[in-house]
């Protein structure tokens, strides 16, 4: 339980030993923090940590104005995530696969934030169970994947199809789409919950950056292989 | 409006005006019922009405007294469905398609009062989107249908594959199979409303009852043809 | 499943397929759409289909901006729906029946929808049952559709009482009016599957579209006919 | 305010103060109290008060063996109400509307205790909003009604088509009966608050006996007059 | 059931007949009328019926506008309530009793429809079961009262013990205040139908008007009086 | 903190060093232990541990059992209590108050395991907000505990109302007493956490045991007294 | 019982006994009080009661205006509390444990509330239990506490690691930080219900405010010792 | 996909072509199905396919008959498990950490699972959060794991203390173990949603064979490697 590893800045304690821990620097959660904490935080990961920084669910003001004070970061404006010093490819490969044009900017924050901690990432989009062709004709693509991580809202049926589909570890990213009977999400997270396709898990609605650590972890355990 | 055609039993008061409204005698509600009410209740129907007379949720017990009493009707045991003077075919022909094994029963129920009010019934089971193979190979039978009942717990996927599939209605019956998550068929119930596939209609939960009212309904309109 | 029949626009896949296997374009859900990307959804769909091509819940703004660049369009702004090509009449008929007056907005949508896709559409409104006289009298247009479209929110009560009056199919459409106990929507929705009236079926809280979809995939059912 | 007027039997203290402050002894009720039980609180009450004395929710066994040892009680074994001392006819009467078979243990309750507590009740049954010639045709007798008890399960609807018709009280009862969409009974609780009929009240679920209470104060206002 | 007492506007059926059958206009609930159409709306009331005429839930600007058009109407800015012709005082009485300083708004609207329709009222506020010897100093106060108005927020508290200190009608509103566990009002209606009180009824969450009218429906009863 | 404090049964491990960190051994909950299993871990938590031990929900039958192999143990079979060792009584007083006589069996339970490990209980029962009076009369005795634990099921305003009388401490435990809108204790549980007086807190659903508990560690912080 | 004891201010009363009953006068809520109606309340507490006046959930502007009219008086923005009068130190002391950043305004409002009740406060943040070894590296600070004041959201795993670590009392603060499932501090309620440590107690969401008063009513009895 | 891989059993079609496509044969859920119907289930899989046959939730005595028609399988009684042709083992390892005693059953029905296909298991029991040093003293253990599945209930915060733990997967299963507010693993299932470790995965309720199944998936991508 090592424990000095904690870097304390007042308004927050920064996990510095997370790194050691688990493979990755504690990723900043940028709701609700000030373009100056965030500088903090920012820097002190970046000192005290050799591997990727993210700051997740940043709006646009805020990003430029913390690029403008820690340099060498990209900001992607799709997922809302800043990044300095991504990792480099380690051969793992996720499909992000979203059932319709609202799931993308779930969709947008899986894939940007897999990439940034080295994961190779293809993402298929309009996969709705509606239109079970446009499935199918991406099933080779699928099938290749390491992983896959399944976007959806409204019913969230795409995670039962794609689970019978492939063999490979799934995903599932429930998201508030939809209206009415969705229940801003809970709906589709709790069908993914009831899946007839065995060996599903989900993650929290909305939560692409869920769905992406999860996948780091899954290629952690990849890259170790098994004796 | 201003009915005399009710019949009052004294413990109910039996709607013989509904034939004339609505195309079909009232359909008895067996549960709560004892077999000498149903006894009642049967004759009563079977003189002011001409069609077909059906009691729905009616034990073996039960049924075996009630046909001693009221003889010539049918005991469908998987659909624990009670019937006198079944309709003649009306050449209206549904495809019921239940996802998994354990929604035989109701998709039972909803076949055998489908059939018992005229409908041709035609079953296909165990389609669940798990296994989408299963379910493309009926895809013509399931396009030749007047109508379609599908019949899901779960997530209640596969409402919205086959919405997706056909271009006829499709009446969709959450069940209350599963556990857990599925919330004994409110999460089947919210997910086919929050449906990607257009069109789609919803009814109780387990009630293959409903469905077939619903195809009844329909058949009528069909019949009817437009000008 | 044929397959490359959709059309890849880099932020969205058209399902360019979808009128030869429903009948019907895909229909757009302008929801969360810029208009440079309905405009090119829409050019997509008039030009690898026949049929009408809808967008629904578009802003006043927006549906300017998009008819300017793709002309013979109509917008119906209490419908919030653009149309290009409407359907000639089929001579099937619904009626669209509102509780009351803040229902009216869904009313609008599914009556201008149906139109779209050639349906012909009455609508009667406030004819909720705390006034059954407004009901009853509405009781020999009710009876003379092919199907009834129920609109009604707060606890929903029409759709049993229109269910009781009338033989052919009733489509009820739960709205989030109300207040309180209303719960969203959510209770009209339960009630309107709880009811006693057989053979309703039930569609997505506030979904005037999903009702004419229904009302539409009916429509292709009655002219088919039956053998 | 300072009550010596509790009566303490060990297992149990005995408000018997409550005639004086309600013009009605306390009631019992009967569930989880063993026989012997009912009996000391039963001898109290007919001791320290004048008033009728009830125990709801009894049953036969337990009735039997309790009216042996308390004489001249009357066991209602539909109402599963025993009561000793009922109350002279007041003039108040009430109607108890129950819209279907199922409902009728509820409106049981409700009757036989509004009988004991000295209120003149008229029972109809059957007559649920898809019937509605049924409910109209019992208009006048619904119109004669110092108060209308609707009991109502499934969707509840019952409760707004009465507010409208009835210029009196209506206490509405949501029942349990029905089954999946119907929650056991919370359906039609909340449907019956959100009720389009100004002015409706509702009591909790399947309690026949909290409407018969509220139509006893009812009574006690009405005798009462204005000045 | 007569009938042609409905009088069309276009955008809305004005039931003038309500009168007839309850004794009171038709209330017109403002929320999402303009006040173009609330002035069409009133005069066809005031032209049509000759008792009071409310409408409800109005703003203010809405409100300047709307008398600017119809004279002779009062605004009362608290409850949001707009009132032609109120009716003469019958003698009837009620209090109105609000837990906290937050419920005022609702017992406003109570307080002013009832005052309107003819009822004399009393308010007692900040008399939460929390600080009991301030209610137990209105003791004298509710008993007078031919009905008791409870509105109550947060647990709903106050409704069972004004329900165990008076012995006439209780009708409890439950209100949206507090925060967290509160629900936005649901745990106080749910709490208040669960009540340990017998005889209790609850109306809507937020609804002052709702109380005032079962109210008002509890004061025709009183004036009948019993034979 | 790394403990070879847990002494491993093959199927559970004993936390023996429980008593060192929170000053009382391990407490064993019944439900879905073998009177066998009891037995063992009975033993280990004597043989390691000084203070009281403590089995909850323990039926009649498996009581006697596990006595016969563990004697000088006691069993209450109204809290369903085994106890070995109780504490001697630390000066620490409470007052379990319920609400009614169906509270009972919950107040059994926290009164018997409070007196087990030291605490000085007094019980007051049916002091339900109904019936005011009796609340009131026991003023003094609850002013007088150095902290009440209020025992209440459907509405659960006890806590409300006694968290306005006294000034100590007040523990609420939410009881699934009641019936229908009560929702099996969810209501109370609510309703407490919104109660209108300030510094109550709550526990688990029927959980006397966790209030005796929470109990317990008020008794400790009072005995270290302050500095 | 019998108050004389509030002051009526027209649009409240003021209960100026509270601090007779409960040792502290009562604390104002802020939430919907204009500037103008604070600071009569204030004035009026101010001038019948001795301690600490405290009004919670004042926005700066509003605080700026009472504190012209009100001298003396402090205000904590991040707290958003006005305090007049605080109350010296008792000598009980607290630790006020944050499971994460975004739960610092909650811990800052139960910090700032004990200390001005004359409660000793430290406050550890950032210990949510992913980082089990911040969490151990304050368990001697959390031991020495009188009481912990766990303030967690999400999912609130906080309140049952802190209950395993210290024997004193824990009051645990659900907050609504997070989003999805955790349903805006609902899962956060419900699982510390459910904790697995015993003796944990809750207070309502985002209550600060709540859990200082618990402490308050603890430290009373602490301080007034037992014999 | 086109399948004529589907073998029709007449009250079943049982998916012989799911090993191609996902490694194993598909895994039969026996709830609700006669000994018989497993015994034709069973030989069919067997004959079709030639990894291991599963068969989940069997009671003892359909177990003891299955097995007499179908030698070589093994019955797991803690696990209600029956398997025929085991896979050899893979290398790739889990540990299966269950928070109470209580959880075990579905923790011995994850271990027994996961064994059957192959993946070498470590159960690890009675390390919930409410004893930290329990769970830190089988850190190194659930180190070394390929990925760990967390079986907890009550309010399941042992799945975010893990997660902070190790960097594999985790993936949760949340048990209906408790009561009162754990909602019958509801509130464990929102959550380890709503979590504050970043990467975990959630399986339904009770489904120790989801959790099994998920981490097959994981097993296939580890043997595969990447490159």
């Amino acid at each position: 339980m090592v424990g000095q590893d904690a870097v304390d800045l007042g308004f927050a304690r920064v996990d510095v030993d997370r790194e050691a821990r688990q493979g990755l620097p504690e990723v900043v959660y940028g709701t609700g923090k000030t373009p100056g904490q965030v500088v903090e935080i920012v820097r002190t990961l970046l000192r005290h940590n050799d591997g990727p920084v993210l700051v997740t669910r940043v709006d646009p003001t805020a990003a430029t104005s913390v690029l403008r004070a820690v340099p060498a970061g990209e900001y992607d404006s799709g997922a809302r995530l800043l990044v300095w010093r991504p990792a480099a490819p380690t051969g793992f490969s996720v499909v992000v696969a979203a059932a319709g044009t609202a799931d993308r900017p779930v969709a947008h924050e899986a894939a940007a934030v897999a990439t940034a901690v080295g994961i190779g990432v293809t993402t298929v989009t309009d996969v709705g169970v509606a239109g079970l062709h446009r499935l199918l004709a991406e099933r080779d693509r699928l099938r290749a994947a390491d992983t896959v991580i399944v976007v959806a809202g409204m019913e969230g049926a795409l995670a039962s199809a794609v689970g019978g589909l492939v063999a490979c570890p799934v995903v599932a990213v429930p998201t508030s789409t939809g209206y009415g009977a969705g229940l801003e999400g809970i709906t589709a997270l709790l069908a993914m919950h009831a899946s007839c396709a065995a060996g599903i898990t989900v993650v929290n609605i909305d939560s692409g950056f869920g769905a992406a650590m999860a996948a780091f972890r899954l290629s952690r355990v990849a890259r170790r292989g098994t004796t």
